[in-house]
């Protein structure tokens, strides 16, 4: 039987409704902001159900903790934190990618302008630092305190040093394979990897435990980055909310594009190179991008690489010997990162 | 004699360059945009010398230390760790401010891009909150580093409310001065005091000694937001490198102009709030504008309430009985800030 994710996903909003929470009234403008990007508030500060993001990350986070034996709700604070950081970088980026929706919802700088936009973000980080100091109120001794507030201030600095790769990538077509890794290892893996490396620390794993759960996460991430750009090409726009091939119309630099750019190279053409340049849209120069992707076999390339970093996932958690419906349910998890349709 | 404030400059420098290091050559590029912003280097990566900021914070925090009976270099983390939270608020308050200069200089985002911009910031951040951890490595136990932590963290949020504030208040023409008190608290007051609190911290004061020198770190911060808005209106030009009454063109929402309207409003009269509603900023309406001030007595008054709050400073601070040069210096610090010239 799998295990049952609402307990864990009500703990979670719980104690991240607790942690954006208003100091004085003055104040709630700036929080409504932070509420409706989160999903639970309107534009005017209404309350509302429903919809919110997969809650991914610190699933991933309380998960590990339970699998490697620890009590997972004592591992919340960092869970909601890790939850919150991810959540500042979504606010900074559609601000950074001229970003007018998300998920179908207009972004809080689109509504609130950017200036604002920018201090909300801000606003989300500290309260995402200060969740971290939660910790301490279910009963982790300082120096278990400051492991975890360590892991997610040098992962906030990988974000960074991934976005800056990731911005300056715009507009050049010589990106390499190689700089992509860089890219996605810190755009994208090092937040996976530290919801299961805080997730294993504040468990009571030893070292060893912690940096191969950390390894795991990061090449979950890599196969979660993966899927994604295949997604942004390939995805069923009635499910992803996207229009077909958005990557390719922002002539985003993901990985099918890279590998099929070097395979032409290789090839000593030039034609997918040579739309990418132009600023065509139409859906002849859409047609004939998609078709070098398809001569180059791109998408079963990325596919590929996105199953054997999975697998290395799969392989590493099956190598802890972990026993336990926590540890399947990170398994379940992994499973179906590659090949989801959203 | 004074103290002489070049050792501690000397190795605080020190300290800010080791924290602000590019890790690989791929992420030199967003280093240098913030060696940059520090003064540190050229548009093109280069290295200069001289002119940075008044470092009055980091010197601040050394001094507190050392005053209450600490190593002031065992300090220095946390100093460093001041001064990059507001370089990376100056970074992004540039943006959300629409500033294309910054003490002469083109500012980052002006130079690099919004996007690059508000990342170069997020990096900046990152770093700053990764040098707490310094603090380790100079003997300080986990307890007294997550203490340091939590304040500065507790600080950006402060920053962070403050911000929102005076964003919000930006074309409106009702903010009363219990608004304009909240919104310097956090914009200005918050980091003076993390800068005091924390020297007091970790040079072992006693917890009522440390509250005593954050009330007066608060204390002095507002005598200088209070100074700046002086300065904004009637600074020299060629002293601050400002236009002349800038703060006026800009239609800013300082203390002087809140005074002024608040007196205007009690006699019925509304001649500075039309002309402030207005877009209006030619010569004529700039010499009606200060006119106005100068009935109200606005410069006198808003520069009797710095005055008072410097006053409160240094009788905090002689409440305090510490009789050494480290001491000495904090009240020549303080006894600069109100009257200085830019």
């Amino acid at each position: 039987m799998p295990l049952d994710a609402a307990p864990y996903l009500v703990a979670l909003d719980a104690e991240l409704r607790a942690i954006v929470s208003a100091p004085e009234p003055v104040h709630a403008p700036l929080y409504n902001m932070l509420r409706y990007h989160l999903g639970w508030a309107a534009p005017d500060g209404g309350a509302l159900q429903g919809a919110h993001g997969k809650r991914l990350r610190p699933l991933l986070c309380l998960l590990t903790c339970e699998a490697v034996g620890g009590a997972w709700r004592r591992a919340l604070p960092a869970a909601a934190a890790i939850e919150l950081i991810h959540n500042f970088s979504l606010i900074h980026d559609d601000i950074e990618d001229d970003s007018a929706t998300r998920h179908g919802r207009a972004t809080v700088w689109k509504l609130w302008g950017m200036a604002q936009g920018i201090n909300a973000g801000d606003a989300l980080w500290s309260l995402a630092r200060l969740a971290v100091y939660r910790l301490g109120g279910q009963g982790h001794p300082a120096d278990t305190v400051l492991a975890v507030a360590r892991r997610l201030d040098e992962t906030c600095l990988a974000l960074c040093h991934g976005q800056h790769l990731d911005i300056s990538f715009e507009g050049r077509l010589d990106v390499t394979e190689q700089d992509y890794g860089k890219m996605i290892a810190g755009k994208t893996a090092a937040l996976l990897s530290s919801a299961t490396a805080t997730g294993a620390l504040l468990g009571g794993a030893a070292a060893p435990v912690v940096d191969a759960l950390a390894r795991l996460g990061h090449e979950l991430g890599l196969a979660f980055q993966m899927t994604d750009d295949l997604l942004g090409i390939w995805g069923d726009p009635a499910v992803t909310g996207k229009s077909a091939a958005s990557d390719l119309l922002a002539r985003k630099m993901t990985m099918p594009v890279i590998h099929a750019l070097r395979w032409e190279a290789a090839r000593g053409e030039a034609q997918l190179h040579a739309l990418y340049a132009s600023a065509k849209t139409d859906d002849e120069a859409l047609a004939a991008m998609l078709a070098r992707l398809e001569a180059a076999g791109s998408q079963a390339y990325v596919r590929q690489q996105a199953v054997a970093h999975q697998g290395a996932m799969l392989a590493a958690l099956g190598g802890l010997g972990m026993e336990n419906a926590a540890a399947r349910e990170l398994e379940r998890l992994a499973l179906g990162i590659v090949g989801r349709e959203r």
